[in-house]
Formats: C-alpha cells, sequence, structure tokens
C-alpha cells in the first residue's frame, strides 16, 4: 500500500494514496501545483546551486554539510507524485554510493567524526524515507536498493556503538523500512537510535545538549524543547518504535510532550519554535507573534506527529491540530505559484521587506517569499508534503472510513467508493455521496471550534433537504469515544470529535455535515505574556491576519473592537472586515511613563471609524512587500474584558447561541 | 588629563579622573570592588583559558578569533586602575608584535583576508585605547609604543583602501589617539573608516549589511541597527570625529539616531538589542523582556555614546539616559562579589537556571551569573568601565562645574574644591559642600523622573534648613539650555535639566538637592507589543523587579494592581512591597479560546491578598537560580487605564501634588 505511514497496528489504518484522491479544490489545486511546479523548481535550484553535482564528484563541494538530504527529500516528492524524473535523479545519487553502503558527498573522508553536526545519519533517514515511498509507489528499483544498502550499513556500523546523530529523522524512517521490508534489524536500530539519545549519545555543544535532544531519554522528557524541528522529528521515530515494540510507555510519554506542546508552546497557527537563535521552542508560554520562527519545516513535522498519534490513538485533537497546521503553517509557506516560501512563519511582520531587484534572494521575510535558500529543507519538505497530502484526509478498514480532512475528492475503501463535496474552508457544507454502496461506518471528524455542526444523511429527496433530519436515526452507533449526535429537525447536532453513522450504504446516499463558519474573536491564555491585550480572529480552521501592503494604512497604529466580523467574498476566498481604531503617531520620547490614560500609553476610547480588512493568513505575503499582524490590540480594554455579542451564524442561519445551549462547557465561536 | 574621552571642543569639558575620587557609596565600592577583585578575576580566567599564552606563542592557539581583544580591555582597565600587573602583561602583549606594527595572534599568516569576520581592526582599536590610558594615566611605555606602533600600521595600510574592519571600535580609538598625540593622521584614517561604511566597505554576509552597519553611510542612517554593539561603537567613533572635525551634519545624524533609538529601542533599563540571533537591536517596538539581549557590552557602549553626546550638547537627557543605563545594565551585569557576569540582561526570566555543580560554567542564565564566558568581552568591559567610571561623575572648565550623576567623592576644578555627600539611590538628599571656594557656577542635574526636585544652597545655619531658602536667589543664573529654579518656603522648585548656581563660593558653605525618591509605576507606550497590559515600578534612578527563588510563590500566575509601593528598607538598600493577585493553575489545554472573561484568558477581577516584593533589578541573581520580571501584569484591566492614586511623596515629606501643579506637561512620578 503506498502511504508514508503504515504502522502494524494502531487505532486507524492508512489508506495507500491511490484510494484518496483529490479533486479541484483547496488541497487538489496545491498538490496539483506540487506536482506541476514545485517538484521542478526545487530540483533547478539544487541543479543551479551544485546540490546535485556533488553527487557527480563536481568540486569544490558545494552547499551546507547536510545538502544531500535536499536532494532525498526531493526524491521522496517525485516518488509520491510518480514523477518522470525521478530515475535520473536516482541514478545520480546511486554513483556515489560507496561499496560498503556509505554514502555521503560532504564527509567521505572522515566518516563519523562529527556526529554532532555533520548530518550523516540524518541525510540517510531522508534517503531512506525517499527508498520507502519509491517500494510503496513502484517496487524495487535502483533508488531503493541505494536506501536499503545504507539502511544495512548503518546497523552494521551503528547497531553496537553508543552514539546517534546530532539531528533526528533516521528512527523513523529506519521503522517504515521494517515495515516495508520486515527486517527486524531496521526497527531495533532505530529502538536504539531511540532509547540511547539523552543517557546522553552525543558530545557537548555551546547550545546545550537539549538543543538536540541529548539532555534526558526521550521516555522521561516532559515537553518537546530545543531545536523544533529536531525534536519533532524525534518524535515521531519515538511513535514508530513505540507502536512496533508495543512499548505503550514510550508512547504515552510523547502523547503527554504533544498535549504540554500543544497548551503551550504551539502558536495560534499551529507554528511551532519561537527563538530564532537556535530554531528551538523556547519556553512555556514564550509565543512572541513577531519573533515566531515557526519555520516550515517544524509544520511539516508536526503534521508528521499529530498524524501518527492519530492513527495510533484515534483521537480526534491530533487531526485537529494536523489542520490547524495544514492550512496555517504549511499552506501559508508556500506563495500562490508554487515557486517561493517563507522558512519562518511569524504571526506579526512590522517591517516590509526590501522590493528585490535582479536575482532571486535567499531570505524571506517582510512579505516576501524566497524562491531558494542557503538552508532549502523548506521548499523539499513542502513538496514531499504536498505530495503525499492525501495520507491525511482519510483511514479505514474494513467496512469503515474515517474522514479527517475535507477537501474534494474520492475514497476508496472496501465495498464503500464515497465522493467528498465541499467548498470547505471557505464553506461548511460538507457532503458525502456514495458512490458505491457496502455495509459499514463513515465518521466524519467535527473540529472542536464547530459547536453548532449539525449532521444530516440518507438518500437526497426531491423535497428539499428537511427529508434528511427524520432518517436514519436509529442506525448512529457509537463507537469507541466517537460522539453520538442528537436529534434536531434541520440536522442532528453533533458535537466536536468524530461523528459516525453506521449503515449498510446504497449507490446514491449521502452524508450532509454542516460546520459552522462564523468568523470568531480569539483570546489568548493570560499566560502569554506576548500577547496580552490582543484578540485574533478565525473562521473555520483559518487564522485571518491583517496584510499592509504598499499605502495602504499602516498596522502600527491600529487597534480593533472585537465586534463580529462581516464577510467580504473575494475571488473564491472570504476576507472579513472588522472595527478598527487608528491611534495617531506621537513624537519620539522616551516611551516608558506614568499615565497610562494618556496617549501614547493606549489607544483612543470609544468606537471605531476604520474598516480593518482581514484575509486568510495563508494568503498573506502574496502582493510583495507587506507588514502583517494576526493578533491585534483591543482598542478599548473595558471590551476586551467583556464577551462580544453574540454574532448571526451567517452561514447555517441558525442562532450561535442555540449551539452554546447543548454544548455546555464547550468554548463558543463567537 | 586622565579621561578616556578628551574632545578638543564641546558644550562641556571632561575633567581627569584624579580629579574626581570617589568615596563609599553605591559606584565608589564598585570601583574599589572591580580594582580590588574582578581586574585579577579576568587575568586568571584569560591564563587559564591560554588567550594571554596565544601572546607568548603558545599552541595551538586558544580562544576565538577575537581574543586578543580581551586582554587590552584589560588593559584599559589596568592603566585606568594603575594596576600593578600591567607592566608585565603589556610586556607579553609586545613580543607578539611584528616588524611593521601588525599584532595579531590569530591571523598572523592571512593578515586582512578576511575583514567581515576577522576583528583585526577591532582589536587594535582596543590596544589603542588601552594605549591611550596608559599614556594619560602614567605617560609613555612599552604598552603606548606598541598601540602607536599598530595605528601606524593601520594608517599605512588602510588609508588608501576601501575597506573598513566588521566590528567597529577602531574609529574612537584613533580619535582618542589623535587626542593624545595630536598626529593628524590617526583622526583622518578614523574619518575615513566612518566614511567608507554604508558605501559599502564589505562583502555580504549571511546576516546581511546591515548587521554591521555597512547598509548605508552613518550620515544618512535614521537609527541605530543592526549588532548593537557595532552600532554603539561606530556612533561613538562618528561624534569623535564629528566633533574633531566641526562636522555639525555627522553630529546631527547621531543626535537622531540615538533619539529615535531611544524612543523605540531601548529597555526600561537601558538595554539595548533585542535579538539573540544576531545581537541586534530588532524593528522599532520590538522590545521583548523575556528575548531582551541588553547585552551587557551594549550597555556599556550606550553610556559612552551617551556620555560623547553630553559633553559635544550638554544636553541633559543624554546623562539620564547614561544615569539610567549605569544603574539597571552595568551594575546589574556585575555580581554583587565582582567575580560573575551576565552576558544578556533580559527584563524577565521564565526558568531557573539549573544549579550548578563542579565547575563554573561559561553560560548565565536564569539568575546564575557566570565567572567567565566563551565569548568574554562583557567582564572585560565592565572592568574598564568601572575603572574610569569617575568620567561619567562630572565635567567642568574655569570656575564651572557640572555634577552628572550623585555619588559620594570629591571633585577639584579650578579654584573649586567640592564633596558630595549622598545616600543616592536609595535616598534623594545630594549634599554638595564646598571645601575650597572661589567663584563659579555650580550646575547639578535633576533627573527627567524627578518632578518636584527642590534645592538649597548657602552656609548651613545653626537654625535649621529653613535657612537655605532666603538667600543667593539673585545669584541663580540662566545659562544656555539650563533650566532655573524658582522660589519656594523648603527649597526652590527644580525643573528636570540642570539647575546651575553661581556665585562666589566659600568654605563650608553647601548646596542642597532633594530628589523625589517615592516609587512610581510606569506604563508602556502602546506600540510595544510585547508589554501591552502590563507595568513596572521604579524608584529614582532604580528600575525593581520581582524575583523568585527556590521555594518563594513563583512568578507565573501573578498579576498586580497599581496602587503605591510600600518601602521595605532592607540591609542598606530599599525593598519595595506591592500588592498582587495570584491566579490559579489552569491544566494543559489548547491556549486560545473564544471567552476573554473566563480564565485562563484573564486574571481574577478584584483585589489582591498577595503581598508582592520587589527588589532593584541591579540586584537580582544574587541568591541563586531564580525567575525574575519587570514588568508585571495588571490583575484588573480597568485599573490599568485610570491613573493610580496620588502617593504622599515619602522623602521629603511634601505631597506629590505640589509638584505635579508646577510642571504643566511633565510626567507625574505616581
Amino acid at each position: 500500500m503506498a502511504n508514508p505511514v503504515l504502522p502494524s497496528s494502531g487505532a486507524l489504518s492508512p489508506l495507500g494514496l491511490d484510494a484518496v484522491r483529490l479533486s479541484p479544490g483547496f488541497w487538489g489545486d496545491r498538490v496539483a501545483l506540487n506536482r506541476e511546479v514545485t517538484i521542478a523548481h526545487c530540483q533547478e535550484w539544487m541543479e543551479r546551486e551544485g546540490w546535485i553535482g556533488n553527487f557527480r564528484g563536481e568540486r569544490p563541494r558545494r552547499g551546507r554539510e547536510f545538502s544531500d538530504s535536499e536532494i532525498y527529500k526531493l526524491l521522496e516528492a517525485m516518488a509520491w507524485a510518480d514523477h518522470p524524473e525521478l530515475p535520473a535523479l536516482a541514478e545520480t545519487v546511486a554513483r556515489a554510493q560507496e561499496g560498503d553502503g556509505y554514502l555521503n558527498t560532504r564527509w567521505s573522508g572522515s566518516r563519523y567524526t562529527d556526529l554532532e553536526w555533520g548530518h550523516e545519519l540524518y541525510c540517510y533517514g531522508h534517503l531512506i524515507q525517499a527508498g520507502v515511498a519509491r517500494l510503496r509507489t513502484h517496487g524495487p528499483d535502483q533508488l531503493t536498493e541505494v536506501a536499503m544498502r545504507a539502511a544495512d550499513h548503518v546497523c552494521r556500523r551503528f547497531m553496537d556503538d553508543a552514539r546517534t546523530c546530532g539531528h533526528p529523522e533516521i528512527e523513523m524512517a529506519l521503522v517504515e523500512l521494517y515495515r516495508a521490508t520486515g527486517a527486524e534489524r531496521h526497527l531495533e536500530m532505530a529502538r536504539r537510535f531511540v532509547e540511547r539519545r539523552g543517557l546522553p549519545a552525543l558530545g557537548e555543544i555551546h547550545l546545550g545538549r537539549a538543543y538536540f535532544q541529548d539532555d534526558l531519554p526521550v521516555r522521561r522528557a516532559p515537553v518537546l524543547r530545543g531545536h523544533a524541528v529536531r525534536a519533532l522529528y524525534l518524535a515521531c521515530g519515538a511513535v514508530d518504535v513505540a507502536v512496533e515494540t508495543g512499548d505503550e510507555e514510550l508512547l504515552k510519554a510523547v502523547e503527554a510532550q504533544w498535549e504540554r506542546t500543544v497548551a503551550r508552546r504551539t502558536h495560534l497557527t499551529g507554528g511551532m519554535g519561537s527563538r530564532h537563535a537556535d530554531e528551538a521552542f523556547g519556553d512555556d508560554y514564550e509565543l512572541p507573534p513577531d519573533r515566531a520562527y515557526a519555520e516550515t519545516c517544524a509544520g511539516v513535522a508536526s503534521v508528521m506527529l499529530s498524524h501518527r498519534l492519530l492513527l495510533a490513538t484515534g483521537d480526534a485533537r491530533y487531526a485537529d491540530l494536523a489542520e490547524r497546521t495544514l492550512y496555517n503553517v504549511v499552506a501559508a509557506s508556500v506563495a500562490l505559484d508554487g515557486r517561493s516560501f517563507f522558512y519562518a512563519n511569524p504571526l506579526a511582520v512590522r517591517v516590509p521587506a526590501e522590493p528585490r531587484t535582479g536575482v532571486a534572494g535567499h531570505a524571506a521575510g517582510g512579505g516576501l517569499r524566497s524562491p531558494w535558500f542557503d538552508v532549502s529543507c523548506c521548499p523539499n519538505n513542502i513538496a514531499r508534503t504536498l505530495a503525499s497530502l492525501a495520507a491525511y484526509v482519510a483511514t479505514g478498514s474494513g467496512g469503515d472510513v474515517q474522514i479527517h480532512q475535507y477537501t474534494p475528492g474520492e475514497i476508496r475503501q472496501g465495498e464503500l467508493a464515497l465522493r467528498v463535496e465541499t467548498g470547505y474552508p471557505w464553506s461548511g457544507g460538507v457532503r458525502v455521496r456514495v458512490l458505491t454502496g457496502g455495509s459499514g461506518r463513515i465518521s466524519l471528524r467535527v473540529p472542536t471550534w464547530a459547536t453548532g455542526a449539525t449532521l444530516r444523511y440518507g438518500a437526497p429527496a426531491t423535497g428539499g433537504d428537511g427529508d434528511f433530519g427524520g432518517r436514519g436515526g436509529s442506525e448512529a452507533a457509537r463507537d469507541g469515544g466517537f460522539s453520538r449526535g442528537s436529534d434536531s429537525e434541520a440536522g442532528r447536532l453533533v458535537e466536536p470529535g468524530y461523528v459516525v453513522v453506521e449503515r449498510d450504504w446504497r449507490a446514491g446516499e449521502e452524508v450532509w455535515l454542516e460546520l459552522p463558519m462564523a468568523a470568531r474573536w480569539t483570546y489568548p491564555d493570560r499566560r502569554i505574556d506576548a500577547l496580552r491585550g490582543c484578540a485574533a480572529v478565525e473562521r473555520g480552521p483559518l487564522v485571518y491576519c491583517a496584510e499592509s501592503v504598499g499605502d495602504e494604512p499602516p498596522l502600527a497604529e491600529l487597534a480593533v473592537v472585537p465586534a463580529p466580523p462581516a464577510e467580504r467574498p473575494s475571488a473564491g476566498t472570504v476576507e472579513l472586515e472588522v472595527e478598527g481604531v487608528a491611534g495617531s503617531p506621537d513624537s519620539d520620547a522616551w516611551p516608558y511613563g506614568s499615565e497610562p490614560d494618556d496617549a501614547p500609553y493606549r489607544w483612543p476610547a470609544g468606537g471605531g471609524g476604520t474598516a480593518v480588512r482581514l484575509i486568510p493568513y495563508h494568503r498573506w505575503g502574496n502582493r510583495g512587500p507587506a507588514t502583517m499582524r494576526v493578533w491585534l490590540p483591543v482598542a478599548d480594554q473595558a471590551d476586551a474584558v467583556h464577551p462580544a455579542p453574540e454574532p448571526a451564524d451567517v452561514t447555517t442561519g441558525r442562532a450561535a447561541g442555540d449551539a452554546h445551549g447543548t454544548s455546555p462547557g464547550s468554548r463558543s465561536f463567537s
């Protein structure tokens, strides 16, 4: 079966990428653009930069010590996308492999002399993931042989060594290779890499051992820490090892780390990592919007981790975070044309980029993505993630299908064939149409924010949607932790989590999920110092932001009144408008004073006059150099501590208050 | 005359260090500790680390590429302190100098091949400053010869080159050497280094040209930017060049840069630099308390710049910032025992350091200073600053003396000899007693925060202080921008700036300045996102903070009610107590929600119950691993937007409101 992650056990079973076919829509469009544009873009840049030439022995060697890994990430993307350039690129790589399986264009003469920073095992990890992707989409060939020789070399060399690699990655790769081939040594090698970390297994570095998670054994660590991508890749490998070895303690440890990380070290976008200096998480509640690092690769890695935990546990919160991160980090990092990228994904930018002249730059920021980077993990990571995006959409086994992410497409599992039709994330209706019937359960995820969601199902009636409501109620089953809907005339109210419908499905029947899409104000936990006095707007799974380009009103002197946002449909998307208050710039003076009620120590009191346009965060930075804010100061502090009036739910036509009544304890979406 | 900065013109004239003798007191104690402990501490560490051995040709060479400069900073400290170890250390340095004047233990075989990062000219700068210090305190000797040979080598090599050094420093050193020797070539070389910067004069680096101020010519830059120490050293050199060449435009440019930097890029402590990644200023209003870098050396450099601008213009605001920075960065960076140091001086620390076992570490943080660093500019910079601290206390020429910083000591200028007696910064009374009389003006700085300050002068009467009020009124002169006091029974009220008293002074006469020392709440400009909803407490020139050590109540769940702080005198210092509200920790959950009036989205409303002890910021981290906060969340947002009730002025016994009435437009100190 073709899927990047195929555990031998767990609550949910992945489907093959061929069993989930995406149609045009939010994700289908991006997957197609990735295959048609981004993959070739990456290959061209790596030829131009000489990173591919390194494999041909061209000298002087070019690129950073880990540049080989970029070619491997691209090979993985090519494998999932069945890209025609793969065999030739794999041939180039294969020629650089040494007789005993060693393969690295930088360290050949001085193998494993700098495991802390050398990235040799990290590079193998990506090579092995590419090999697994090729094996599962195509079958054995030159690339899979190269990957297997490298994996066996690693097992021979490191099985009885006490060390590991400064950058985790090989752990999950070796487990996946074991899953693909059944060779126990690969699992055992992965297990040992996970277990020896933190004993410690590496030398001292000036950034401290927590930087590469060598400060504590994985199973004893309370939270993800240090370099965000390293921490998340390691956690992925630990979950994989735990699942394959039945190590419940290790799995629980990573679940607890995820929980605390999400509660204290995650930005509203799902972005992870607050520090530029060491690309690290930072302390609990250290979540600055302007200096958020939120590296694109950390977003990719977070989706990988949440997906693994979802498969292992079936808990909807993992799919919730994956959705948040896919829409607000992964989709945000790449330009609408698929040819430039953000490396960091901050939630506020105060200074627009200098307009670029001449050749493309290697630095992104201030609203300008870059076509390439000196360290170019992000573009290639985006390429392999979008090439395998269907893996995150649905799972299934036997007669059951669980749909986690809503985007147009078709899903086949067992006897069932389903078509998903939706304008999500712009509109909240999701129609699942049965193409080929069968007996089984269809589960749909209701996101945590979707209080007031409704479900209907049955055969479409000519008489109108009302006919759906009365049917099938007795067939709705409660299954494991999945929640059951309650009856309602216009459809049954369903609570966040998974709603399950069990039935003998006939072709032509449908399930309708209606998710409430009213924009909502969101406030930060008081412990997050950097966000105090601010609010943000979300709508469905999307985080919104204010953007200022060129002569548009500046954001530095802007505050907002948290009244219900108005919708402004725009070119197939939904923009929003909120009420703002513009402060007047003050002359430069010492910015600390004794009078909090006087400018410049607070925003002008009273109502607005300024309309503030908000766009989906993932679309920012597509109009040139810009400033941007997700979190907006609340104009009148007295307003900020009282809830905003309840808005009408513009999507379903129902007052949001109805939903409040049926879901005590859940958060409202006002 | 012995002083680090001796301009040939300007509004104010420095005094020799021998003309300002500090007695026991806040600064006098620290200067003595520096001479007796810190200088030897630095020398011992540099022997142990091999940095001094590099000059003896010991191999392999040890330390960073710029470690030579640390020995030079220490030599400068030794020169100002007339330290007995100087000749032997200078002899070691001298032996490493090459025949043509070149001197660098790292780059000898590959001179000037990496000006961007090599620091060769930077090292010369510190060598030359040490040489000037020796020349002015002792006269020509081996150290001054080495420095002059190096300076002449630089002039020969770089006069007609288009390049400069990646780290500014040599500019001000060469100007000072010119001031000491009159050799025009040194001034011209400094001028060219300043002028060629930004044309550009250096190659591209991955951090961008703004990092080392090569993005714009100095006279065209609107604000200090990039690496903070580099930016501040360059600005010092530019002021020096401007003053010596009569370049009014260049001086005005640096004044404007200082003004915008102080208004938008300076922490409450006076600390400069917000970014760890490149030790840089960051954008306007990017002032995170937790990630404030506020490098000790940037504090030293800021004092150097403000002092130069004070000498050039006589504007009290420069002395104000120097005072703020001396008390809250320079004094904070060194432990009370003079043997360990902070490199960064953040305004909040969430996680205490791990207690250290065994040998001393090279990393400071979490309430633990470090005895040394791999890059150890800060301890040596502290040593040379404290060794020359008297330079910042007073200026004078002819019969006039201006006192800028209040600390016990004696000042001699012309016929006048004065003794300053004060408990400042703990108490607000400053008595200037005339030891030897003469005709002239005595000017005293009234800090910007000191609204309500009063002045009396004359001969002390046995009948009490009231006698001072009626005398000498007609002799108070208005001079330049200096403000004149207005009459008052208990002393005349004087406004912030300089108050000037002109008189034929007789021995035994006194000037009494009474500065109001009530603790005051301070609020941040609304544009500083990272401080929104918070307040801090200041008292006199001191910034206060809450500190938590060991089992003391944690700070993460604490907010404050901005009512007048109570004073708690403690072991010769003054601690404060304010009312706090302790939030209860919430279980871990997604930290963004829709209900701002529910925990965990705001602090509990209503009054306190928790007493929060505040200590002077410069004393934090002397009790072991700790967490700390300068900016404290305000418990009830509704309170934060109304001024706190006016406190009684506990120092003078006068209601603070009196002062408000006489100073419309100035900030209150409630």
